[in-house]
């Protein structure tokens, strides 16, 4: 049997928590992986802190268990890239510095296995990475990286590998499916909920990547390199954070037997890729629509299989460790014959304002009557069918209304908007929402 | 790159499906299971209507398309067992028969891989089989046997490695799920329901295996075998079926915020390893509760990570043959270092007599005032917390009530029963039900 061994970079709540696993579960772990899995070194700047939080011995910590200085953790670091003895490195350090970047560079270039939770690094700074890696024959496990404890990455890239994926849609943040429950269960508006979420440790002292979707963004561009071998930036997708979500939008939602929730979707359509990250009102009919507080769940729609949801913990200690440890196994019984992401196709990313979908349209007007005339009709020249109008109040001299459309694009929907401004400019009061409707 | 050649036997729904995403998109299944993937040969008595149904070249078919005996189909089923180019079967002619049995033992002694979606074979007579096939170093795929399309059995096998299971419970028989559905939405009684679903073609002829829970026994023996190790048979699994659920049983569900489902249920506590099947109270606020109509979910309940859900197609023609044909992409990509199951447990399996569970009882009694006192006394004697009593109507002469039980084994619950009868004969007019409550 062979021995692999394992080297932890940053033994924080994710570090840890992979530790303690591979301590406490060894023979399980031997047996599945078919290999001595040997926890070698860990590198922490706290190891006391560490060592008492997880229950591991001290011996385990470069330094013997001693604080390290930032230029000795480096040292150390350095010492374990150019080890012949190490197989898998994993990094639970974080973060997208330069730093990370070329340390996983080197980690990789180095020709050994790189685990990692680090979303962010590996979908904005990634791409060498990939390539270096696959240079080297060695292998990227990423699992933790996309929704926690959910095993969403080997079900894309081993469990549904007789399939043709048509499209990948989820809620894979859950600090802001958390603010968005609580918004709907609790009647709050969001600034409240936010507040909550801060106060209930859902959400950090700055929330700015759980809300504007950049966290959520991050994942699906990962899931969209593993199930369309393609590689999409930050600053090409399509992304709407749920700040501006109001109760009057939990209303509407309502009356459409809907659920506001953050949804990543990525589709693929005659050839053509597109992506978003944005609120979308998910019909109570949609599994989805079910899942709340900080749970994770994404769907995967296949060609022969049909409709896949996973639910699970997106995130937390143990359950983020999980997702490492069973890279671990992965790698160790399966090895070079891994491959780390899907077959390329033809790059068709393709912009969202083309993206067909089901929306809600909210207006907001002045109080007169023939309005609803008026507007639908201004919609149904742009070829876009009606499906509800729902009133929801008529207060003072304003009026607001919804209307779902069936399948249409956002560029035709603009459209219909900017001719109601031109001919009547005076009659939408404030701005006018467009969300997506997810069946 | 290797070339690996399949067989398959039978090409009926299942197989000619297999057949049709092989050839469909055999571009991308080369590149997933790096090796040349073949279909050689299709055993099947009439051709002629499988090549039309599944788009399929006659050529591919033993016989070059013309009909076979059952003797002729024999002829070319020990050809591909003695050949040395076959190197994966496709075992879609299903049933336990000695033929099958044997058939599948002949395959793996042979040294070919086997692929198959017989959950009833390889739950009943299926450990020489994997037997052989251990001391061969060939693998058997059965994805297809468990839910379908649902990758269950790689999400246990190889996804959630990093973790140990401590329960799987889940909704495996889409038949019954269907009947309790539409008794649930559509108020009806189960022969009235059991008659839509035949009529709707959810149902077969003679639906016994699906109502009795024998179906989803099949798949609960394959999962423990999965995920604990150990053999279990039909005869040592506790197993009650659906034909009993009434409308009062489906208000009574109401009154606790329930749903009644038909659960496989498998748990390992303090070692012993409980298993059953069995209609469960299933509470709103699990996600099981909400999954209707034909589709399986399964729910993975995990040390470190927490619970997982997994929600899709149980059965259908494309579905399974995804998950036979996953199973072909892995074998071919990871050959021998596939392990077929999990690492062998101490085998104690343990009486379900014993397991720990909420419970509903309900009782139909006599309408004496004190009932309610003397009943829940009896209850409280043997140790049992109530959790609330619910009463459904007086009607005559009769009452009816259901007490919820906090976790209980059903052997005190029996105990109470035993006791109340004993002490006032008259006081139970009808059978007492006994039904797991599923939070």
């Amino acid at each position: 049997m062979n021995t692999i061994n394992i080297a932890i970079l940053g033994c924080g709540t994710v570090g840890g928590g992979v530790a303690q696993i591979i301590t406490e579960i060894n023979k399980e772990l031997v047996i599945r992986s078919d290999a001595k899995l040997t926890l070698n070194k860990i590198v922490e700047l706290n190891p006391t802190i560490a060592a008492e939080r997880f229950h591991l011995p001290m011996e385990l910590f470069c330094g013997s268990g001693k604080n390290l200085s930032p230029q000795e953790a480096s040292a150390y670091i350095e010492d374990i890239i150019k080890s012949n003895e190490i197989d898998i490195v994993v990094e639970t350090i974080g973060g997208t510095s330069d730093f990370v970047h070329q340390l996983c560079l080197d980690i990789v270039a180095s020709g050994k296995h790189l685990v990692t939770a680090n979303k962010a690094l590996l979908a904005e700074r990634g791409k060498d990475i990939f390539d270096v890696a696959e240079k080297k024959g060695v292998k990227i496990g990423f699992e933790a990286a996309v929704c926690g404890a959910i095993p969403i990455v080997k079900t894309v890239k081993e469990n549904l590998t007789g399939d043709k994926i048509l499209s990948i849609s989820g809620i894979m943040n859950g600090t802001s499916n958390y603010i968005l429950s609580q918004m709907q269960n609790e009647n709050l508006e969001f600034d409240t909920a936010l507040k909550l979420a801060q106060e209930n440790g859902y959400a950090e002292a700055d929330p700015s990547l759980d809300i504007n979707g950049g966290d959520a963004g991050h994942k699906i561009i990962l899931l969209i390199k593993l199930a369309y071998g393609i590689d999409v930036t930050m600053e090409e997708l399509s992304m709407t954070g749920i700040e501006n979500i109001s109760k009057e939008d939990m209303d509407f939602a309502n009356e459409i037997d809907a659920k506001i929730k953050l949804i990543c979707y990525a589709k693929k359509m005659n050839g053509d890729i597109y992506a978003t990250v944005r609120p979308m009102m998910v019909k109570n009919s949609n599994v989805l629509s079910g899942v709340n507080g900080a749970t994770n769940a994404v769907r995967v729609n296949c060609k022969y299989s049909g409709k896949h949801i996973l639910v699970g913990k997106g995130a937390g200690s143990s359950e983020t460790a999980m997702s490492i440890v069973s890279d671990i196994v992965f790698i160790s019984r399966y090895g070079k014959q891994i491959r780390n992401i899907a077959e390329k196709q033809e790059r068709n990313f393709a912009d969202a304002n083309h993206f067909v979908f089901p929306y809600l349209i909210t207006f907001h007007t002045a109080d007169i009557p023939g309005t609803t005339g008026f507007i639908t009709t201004e919609i149904g020249k742009q070829d876009i069918n009606i499906d509800t109008v729902s009133h929801n109040r008529h207060s003072g001299k304003k009026a607001t209304f919804s209307v779902a459309t069936m399948p249409s694009t956002i560029e035709k929907i603009e459209k219909a908007i900017d001719n109601i401004k031109k001919e009547r400019p005076n009659l939408l009061l404030s701005e006018t929402k467009i969300m997506p409707i997810l069946y």
